[in-house]
């Protein structure tokens, strides 16, 4: 162990995330280089606008502008990059594990794309690319994944992985916001960006789910296989619907495994509410494991935020360095032990609810019902109260678990009937029926 | 790296969680090998009795009755303590490391009582003490302390980390049965030993607090520096008394740190009833953190069984061969960095629930407030209800944060006041009151 040397870091960005490891590593300096037996300093930071005014102290003299300066420089040990984007940080990322420095990243949009052949480079130059950061901010699930639960077999995960849209549904629910209330509520507090696509159309929550599933599975799961659905049709009214039944609206991320494939969605969700998950409020994240011996499991915490991300960033930074004083890294998992094997829509199930607006006329009920079991589907439960209108009842029931094959024949067949005037909503629906 | 030779492991113990041990490297064995690099063989057992019937398929011919001859067999190259007790596990752990050999252990009483000194001599020799399995079952705590956390700077834990009670009040809650009846049927399940003394009274709880104290804040945390009160007094209508006020009752320990000192206890709680550890039910454990840096992170999971606490054990096992294998053995934390400092009873401060009833008599109300104001106790809620007879009131009232001594000091004059004819339960509250 050559432990007289002190190992300097260099900051690929200077955001949020890059302040505030910034931060930590100032304030907790004495517990770190108890931690290491060395000191870790910040040797560059490298950022776009060097005369801009920043609100975390930082020496100017440290600021740069030209990654490729901070990778080659020999003094620079290891590299954390927090300045999102792909191609660039992709780039710096090949150039550092290149050079042999171990990487530190947050960019849960180059892992979900990039990870498998970044983590296979890290391995061939025997240096660490760690990423914890990249998912659910401040919860240790990456090494939870890799370590703690390193021996059992995971079948499936469901996380609640993105803050802005757990915020959205809680304030909906609690506080009867309307959705767009909710998000611009968000949005003035930070915990949504301006253009809220990626959150609500469910995309972030799809990188991060693509990142667990390739982990937990020991296999490539593409960001392409993941199906995913948004939330911005959700209303209060569905909320309340889902709370009469015995459900929390959650908008939940997926990773199921078994003998014939994997399956990874994110969707909206009714959701048991005496299920641990319904229980994550506001922008809090928590993912939740099953694995064949150690059985239920969850872990639950801020999935953004500068100061939780830093935690997680600071937490693989002393990894990374404590390995480089070993001279062990690249030894984590990198590339995939099982052959990608996920499924199609005909091996994909899940339960459905559906809300209904049909015609209230004789043989419309038993026209439903036969729609539903031409697709396989049986039903949990079944409700029929009136519509609006007289002329209109209001159908709402819960299947069995289908393939989604057959959900999507159903839906397909439901819209084309003219005894549906409308589907009001749907939902997969987890947990089982409370009843 | 020495990766072509099998690596093999000697059990001292084959009880519940030792035969999960080994059906899950029998079952995962091709999952760990991939994962290490080399297999990993049990080579030996020790059990009591070589003729017990074993519902677990083992190859007699693995079986001894004699731990040095396991320790000492050079063909062993890690031993898994999963046989109990103090002294016998301890010898046997100390000669382990003494020759070398990394030593994983469930053994929470051992760790609780001489933790130090044996992570110390692990530290010594080169070589890793593992304990995962011994708090809370399977949630890996223990690593996301040393690891996932390892950054930040801990102020306080609060835990569910004794499946018994949380399953008894889960009970007495749900299902309205009285604490003798939860008993007798986590008794009859498995939860529950025959003699209950340890899980209900506390004891079990507070030996997981003190061992995760102890990592937590890196300071040596004794078993008797936490304040214990059981929970064998706790009524179902405390419980309701509880949910109407927006709590639900816990047994919870807390591990709390400022600058003044630690603070462990292990108590009965008034729990507000949003709090996620509130939705923790039946014989689940978590772990609650709040990091300066992180917020607030919740880990939950099965805190006992055998399969749950073999997944930690295995966890361990393949983090303790990869080191042997890579020569880094010994380095996780050992000696704490930080100076024994456990507050005093004047220094502890918690909020309390107190339900009294007293004499409906002019002046009482105000003798009852003055004893308070006496001990510098300031009142959240105060509700004066008739009580079943006439002459009878009941008081129900919730103190803001006041010190433990002040508290007994109330209690004592409570006590000796000829106004109060019954303290009729006490408890902590946490987590604020809802109004």
């Amino acid at each position: 162990m050559t432990n007289n040397k002190d190992l300097t870091i260099g900051m690929l960005g200077f955001g949020t995330v890059g302040s505030g490891v910034a931060t930590m590593i100032r304030d907790n300096e004495k517990e770190l280089t108890q931690r290491l037996g060395v000191k870790v300093n910040i040797g560059k930071i490298v950022v776009r606008d060097l005369d801009k005014e920043r609100g975390t102290h930082v020496d100017s003299s440290l600021l740069c502008t030209n990654v490729h300066d901070v990778i080659n420089d020999p003094s620079i040990d290891v590299i954390v990059e927090v300045m999102g984007g792909i191609e660039e940080a992709r780039d710096a990322i090949e150039k550092a594990l290149r050079a042999r420095k171990p990487v530190i990243t947050a960019n849960k949009d180059l892992m979900a794309l990039h990870g498998h052949s970044l983590l296979h480079l890290a391995h061939e130059n025997g240096c660490d690319l760690y990423y914890e950061a990249s998912v659910a901010g401040g919860i240790p699930i990456i090494r939870t994944l890799e370590d703690g639960l390193a021996s059992d077999r995971i079948s499936g995960i469901m996380g609640i992985v993105n803050g802005t849209t757990n915020y959205i549904l809680t304030k909906m629910k609690e506080e009867n916001w309307s959705y767009e209330e909710a998000l611009s509520k968000a949005q003035a507090l930070g915990f949504a960006e301006s253009d809220p696509t990626s959150d609500v159309e469910g995309l972030d929550a799809a990188r991060k789910m693509a990142i667990l599933a390739t982990l937990a599975f020991s296999m490539e799961v593409h960001l392409e296989d993941v199906a995913v659905t948004g939330m911005t049709s959700i209303t209060t009214e569905d909320l309340q619907l889902a709370e009469q039944f015995g459900y929390s609206v959650k908008m939940l991320g997926f990773a199921e495994r078994d003998a014939e494939g994997v399956d990874v969605s994110v969707e909206p969700v009714f959701l048991t509410s005496s299920h641990p998950l319904a229980a994550v409020r506001n922008e809090y994240n928590a993912v939740y494991i099953y694995g064949d011996a150690v059985g239920e499991t969850m872990f639950y915490g801020p999935g953004a935020g500068s100061m939780p991300t830093a935690t997680s960033v600071v937490s693989d930074i002393l990894a990374a360095c404590r390995n480089l004083l070993l001279g062990v890294g690249g030894m984590r998992s990198h590339d995939p032990m099982n052959t990608r094997l996920i499924k199609g829509e005909e091996e994909q199930h899940a339960q459905f609810f559906h809300r209904l607006l049909v015609k209230d006329e004789i043989g419309v009920f038993s026209e439903l019902t036969s729609i539903y079991s031409r697709h396989h589907a049986s039903l949990g439960s079944i409700i029929q109260r009136p519509g609006e209108k007289p002329e209109e009842a209001e159908v709402i029931l819960i299947t069995h678990s289908i393939s989604r094959k057959n959900h999507k024949a159903i839906i397909d067949e439901l819209t084309a009937s003219n005894s549906v005037k409308e589907i009001i909503s749907q939902y997969r629906v987890e947990g089982g029926t409370k009843s």
